[in-house]
């Protein structure tokens, strides 16, 4: 009877709509693991308040701050779920964290300007770095029991660098940073004038133990020149909407940033779907925690077991990261030969995707039901059996 | 019994939503004919598949190509409706004209680089061309009753010149293009190596006695730098969905702009609603002319005989932009009279809005109702009877 019980699945829509390297690209029999979306639908009430409006017939121009009542509902979420404080006017709607970072790395690079990405991380920091004609200057992470090693991040920074790229929660490796580590990056970053792109698209997906601290609440003085973004397509299962907002403290922040992402203006039902998001979904969101956070459990003891596969335990996200390093194959082939001889669909730790730090990696989305998620799994551990019997 | 009847337009529901200066953004009473959005909803069957794949609750990640099926029926109308052949995978959806505007200045002007800007034109080439970085130089366009004086186009290309903006149909002017001068903007473009960004979003609103011609239509050899967009405010009412598409012939062409446009990919409920209208919205489009074109004709003939007031017939579009110049005020101070003095919004010739050649016009958009364009034209005469008057 519960919101993500294995019939909540409707794989019959699925195979229809998700693309993206999901349901409806994969032949059938097939389980992809593959983008970060989950295989549930988002909180009912979110489409019932769509198609009210949509039942309105009118879908015009809004003004570029938003249906009235959206930044309100923001401010208030972002104050109450994660103790920052915004004005209203620093929040800024943009159509997916992904056009976020772009308009953001936009604003803040001119061409050649070194940007410093962490190493492994998802695919679209570097993106947006490129796309304003930055250089990507990657930061190898080492992930230590203890967290993150940071130390070496300063050695890092150049009289060309110009902005520090922050992903928190982390996609891949499913780690909250502290705010000791936060501190960190931000008097580093404050120490070289670097402007810090903050991604929080995570924030509402973090297990039991674990806090999700922003940057921001570090208060205003360490975050003159930090720009966040969010996006509602992981914690709201909203991926398809596009939808998203900026948030700055810094009031000059926000004005170099708000003209080169405004052009585009948001789709009026992504944000009528953001604001009854924000207003009434947020039971289906802490339900959607708990189901994951079964469902990390499942995926970390099971993969323990199996040979020739190392995960660690994620602490947020529904991705988890393990190395196949054991294997002796690369990403790349491992993830070929697991989708054509066993069905089950990953995303391969290939610089393309996390970058160059990412190889012996791979990436499974877990956020789909108990039962999908054994039979990958089982799927998973007899390939890895019969890898692990070739080797002797 | 029309679509187009004056009790179709529900100001109940305008009031609530329709920003960006219209009806949501001006006080009880006042008429807002300023940004160019219907004052009319979108044909019924858009919104009715709209909220039928809304009942299907999943809201996935599409493709980036699109849904199935999406790209095929663009391809299909832009072949029947436009006489333009295009490969499908030289379409590239994308959330606005706006944005596709942003996407292709952006990959095609490197800093400094110059982009000839008609003047008069919307204010969004200009800001595509700012945000890309590149210098604009604006081509003071003189119309006569031939049509555009395109001879000294050429004059205006410098070594540092990189792309011309062409807007066709043309916003303000409400001018299409002949084949005769497109083949003349395309030559000197050719000749120069130049690119052509090439702006359609008014294409389905041409009035009889007059044809839209794309560019496109002179084939792959003149079109082999022309990048072509659409969005579907115009012609279908949905504003407010972020709907549109790149085009181009040449594929070398679609590469540079891909990686810049793609970054974002379209809302997968905009996506349905672009379908929707292509397959079943074109009996629409067709009534909505044919009321537009009897607001076309109520709005110059009105104009024409009023004082103070120069009126031009528009071809193509909903937007007049008749010359205020003999009432001695500039188009700022007009419209901020206008409004207050007799609750009527228009937009100012400003350099901000249509560049620095529009100073002394003003644009009027007339996608309304017969009663709602008839009580504006009744305050707009008042004002300019008692101006008249008061010049003596």
């Amino acid at each position: 009877m519960g919101l993500f019980d294995d019939d909540k699945v409707d794989l019959r829509v699925l195979k229809q709509r998700a693309g993206n390297m999901r349901w409806a690209t994969v032949p059938d029999g097939n389980i992809p693991l593959t983008a970060a979306d989950p295989d549930f639908p988002p909180a009912r009430e979110i489409t019932e308040v769509m198609i009210e409006f949509i039942r309105g017939r009118y879908l015009p121009y809004t003004d570029m701050e938003g249906i009235p009542g959206l930044r309100e509902i923001i401010a208030q979420r972002l104050d109450e779920k994660k103790g920052v404080s915004v004005p209203v006017d620093r929040i800024l709607l943009v159509d997916s964290a992904a056009a976020a970072m772009r308009a953001i790395a936009g604003a803040i690079l001119e061409p050649g300007d070194e940007a410093i990405v962490f190493d492994p991380v998802d695919f679209l920091f570097g993106a947006a770095v490129r796309a304003a004609k930055g250089k990507i200057v990657y930061f190898p992470s080492v992930h230590n029991d203890d967290g993150w090693d940071l130390e070496g991040l300063e050695a890092f920074v150049t009289p060309k660098t110009k902005m520090i790229c922050l992903c928190n929660p982390h996609n891949p490796m499913g780690y909250v940073y502290s705010k000791e580590e936060l501190k960190h990056i931000a008097q580093v970053a404050d120490r070289h004038g670097l402007w810090i792109m903050n991604d929080e698209i995570w924030s509402d997906i973090v297990y039991s133990g674990n806090r999700f601290v922003s940057i921001s609440s570090l208060g205003k003085e360490l975050n003159r020149r930090t720009v966040s973004c969010y996006g509602f397509s992981k914690g709201f299962a909203l991926a398809g909407m596009r939808a998203g907002y900026i948030y700055t403290l810094d009031r000059e922040a926000f004005d170099k940033v708000l003209p080169v992402a405004s052009a585009w203006g948001v789709d009026v039902v992504t944000q009528v779907a953001m604001k009854a998001a924000l207003e009434h979904a947020y039971y289906w969101v802490d339900a959607f925690v708990a189901h994951l956070e079964g469902c990390r459990d499942l995926v970390y003891n099971r993969l323990s077991r199996m040979p020739l596969i190392d995960a660690t335990k994620q602490q947020a996200t529904f991705v988890s990261f393990p190395s196949i390093q054991k294997t002796g194959m690369g990403s790349r082939d491992f993830v070929d030969w697991l989708a054509k001889e066993h069905k089950v669909h990953l995303v391969p730790g290939t610089k393309r995707w996390f970058g160059p730090g990412a190889e012996g990696n791979v990436r499974l989305c877990y956020g789909t039901s108990t039962a999908i998620l054994n039979e990958a799994l089982d799927r998973i551990e007899r390939g890895l059996i019969e890898l692990s019997d070739r080797k002797g």
